[in-house]
């Protein structure tokens, strides 16, 4: 197996990202990609829109690398200079490109508005490059190859970046490319990860091909396992041994592969068993229910949602006794399971699921911060389960809320199952 | 005023950030505390978990900065590598620091379970540094200095290296400042990124203290003001005359200074008010619901929300008219106001909204992506709006939601307004 031996680079320039306003997604987005083209990175940096350094970090990344590719600084303002002093650098003047410019007056005039001058200057690129079009935006991208280096200039919206990526970064870099690496993601939920980790600790450091990481997600787990080949057609047979083991040691907690996540492994499960599911969220205020139908193809499996914060709804919509609120309260087994059978109820749906919990920031009704009933109604699975979260710095809400909305959506997927 | 010329650097290390399988936002937050300490920062950086990379990349920031600012492999793993190489780079010895070690086993003890022997070396700590302790995890941190230059190692879990950095690294760093950055965050909402720059370019061109820049989030506007002064009493004075032009040329599109963003700003609204809100939900799923109730306090204003993906469910639950429905659809305006009025008799909140729409990925009754309908129903403002979210990439269904979402949150703000 011929080992790829190209180097790259990933350059971000902005001024946002450098003063922490903008979290770095396109350097995440475009270092997988890289990883899935087989070609190595060693080094991301951030500079921001300043001429003298972008030189500076251009100079050291191709001392280092033979593609560099940047991000940002192709925008219409007085501030963005990626192009400027990246063409600079190749010796090469920006000369104005027609087609783009075309596109960016038809652009300008379907809004009706006016194009103004510094508009204009998007569409003057590097002498002798190849133009990336940008469909999503007004800044063109674009690549110089010069003495064996290569920059390719991306816009740094990441949802102009990453199309522009695809559609003309890859083939450009597939180009040189011997090796590929084909990866399968395994998901797992309801392990930790040092434990996951110290179940498979010599699988992990022993098998160099495939390689097996572990990503952690909040609350989740995922191992990556990667193989080198020449030919896709190989991957499978070098994978499965280790698949083999790893679903001996933990298949239990394996909820997928390739499968994304939680919420599109639980839709793709009801779709394929045709049933329906309907939520009753009290503390997750209506975050299984979001994250459910952001799968797209949701509508055809989830019935409804009824996010319950008071106790009066509770009651009236979903039939939870008063009894049962003052004895027990609101956060209690009793109410979680009062609530599931509700809303499965109202809805008609095969699977109620129900949340009540404490997510902070105190207690109340002397329940613990951190304390979530989940509850399960359908006719072959009735569940509730207790969860103690622990956490107790700013972000405790956001993180019960989800590790909340996790195990919810874990328990359709386990009730799902029983069907 | 005295300039601060200190500077930094920000140093990510792990393979999981390089490779993309974790978006970096440690840098980002780093970098907007150093910006709040008046501290400069030309470049961040990040590396994978080999030594003699970090090394390098260790020379070369401090080749730049007197101060390095290091996030992850501090861990258990054979791959945490980072205390190792960097006291090396000092000439210093790790030796086992023994109250993190004592912490460490009655942590390990308090879980019920062993403490694995890789554990042990997290508690080994460059000689004479300082130990940053580390209340949300197992990995300390540590900070040493030498011959001019310091350097802060701080764990890569985000929820572990905030609380740490915010106790220990900020006191070090504020001692020999002597600037001082104050800002003012103006929220818009309704207004492009581009529009209000046209609108605000002098300012922002020829503002030098205090700064204007703007920060766009998804479908909103932030512009920050950023006042440099020695003393904090002297900012306010500096910044009237800048906020007082903003808020001339696009206040009607300020809905909020330092107020964090739009769910924030409508509890606080709602709860000034003494007012009630209920959802009721189609395209959205939830969530609306999710973002106000991620407010802290939200179950003061937060009547109920109903996510009514069925027919069935927005004609029983929320009384639409079937007739509407045939006729119009239930991505309609008519739809939208009945939904709003439907969720808020049914709820007794004094403010109803409704989304309904299509969210994609392709046309349904006849209705095309992106168009979506919000509805507001209350005693003293009733309205129905109608958007088109032009969007056809694969974060589409994503983007028209949030876009819609916060559309809704707008019109609640909008209709408190009016009580």
């Amino acid at each position: 197996m011929e080992q790829d031996t190209r180097c790259a680079e990933i350059l971000c320039i902005g001024t946002e990202l450098l003063m922490g306003n903008v979290v770095n997604t396109n350097a995440a987005y475009i270092a997988k990609e890289l990883a899935g083209l087989g070609i190595n990175l060693y080094h991301q940096s951030v500079v921001g829109d300043n001429p003298a350094r972008l030189k500076e970090s251009l100079s050291l990344a191709f001392s280092r690398a033979d593609i560099v590719i940047t991000t940002g600084g192709l925008g219409p303002t007085y501030d963005d200079l990626s192009k400027e002093t990246i063409a600079a650098y190749f010796g090469r003047k920006l000369v104005l490109h027609e087609p783009s410019y075309q596109r960016m007056c038809a652009y300008f005039a379907s809004i009706g508005r006016e194009m103004t001058e510094n508009n204009k200057k998007q569409a003057y690129m590097p002498e002798g490059c190849t133009v990336f079009d940008n469909p999503n935006g007004t800044a063109p991208g674009c690549c110089i190859e010069q003495d064996g280096k290569t920059v390719m200039m991306l816009p740094g919206p990441p949802r102009e970046m990453k199309p522009m990526f695809d559609h003309w970064c890859v083939p450009i870099l597939r180009r040189g490319s011997h090796t590929k690496l084909v990866s399968k993601n395994l998901h797992f939920f309801g392990i930790g990860e040092s434990t996951l980790e110290n179940k498979l600790h010599d699988l992990m450091e022993s098998s160099l091909n495939p390689t097996v990481a572990p990503y952690a997600k909040t609350g989740e787990v995922m191992l990556r396992v990667t193989a080198s080949v020449t030919d896709e057609s190989e991957a499978e047979a070098l994978m499965a041994p280790v698949l083999a083991q790893i679903s001996e040691a933990a298949g239990e907690f394996l909820y997928g592969v390739d499968v994304g996540d939680l919420q599109t492994a639980a839709v793709h499960l009801l779709k394929e068993k045709g049933l329906h599911v309907a939520t009753a969220e009290s503390c997750t205020g209506g975050l299984v229910s979001k994250r459910l139908t952001e799968v797209s193809g949701s509508s055809e499996v989830f019935e409804c949602g009824i996010c319950c914060y008071s106790n009066r709804i509770k009651a009236e919509l979903l039939g939870v006794k008063e009894n049962t609120l003052r004895t027990f309260g609101a956060v209690s087994r009793e109410a979680a399971a009062e609530m599931a059978a509700g809303v499965r109820r109202l809805s008609g749906a095969d699977i109620g699921i129900s949340v009540t919990g404490n997510a902070g920031p105190s207690a109340s009704e002397g329940k613990p911060v951190g304390l979530v009933y989940i509850g399960v109604d359908s006719l072959p699975y009735r569940e509730v389960i207790e969860l103690h979260i622990r956490r107790t710095d700013e972000d405790a809400r956001e993180y019960i809320r989800w590790l909340a909305s996790s195990n919810a959506l874990d328990q359709i997927l386990k009730a799902a199952k029983k069907f």
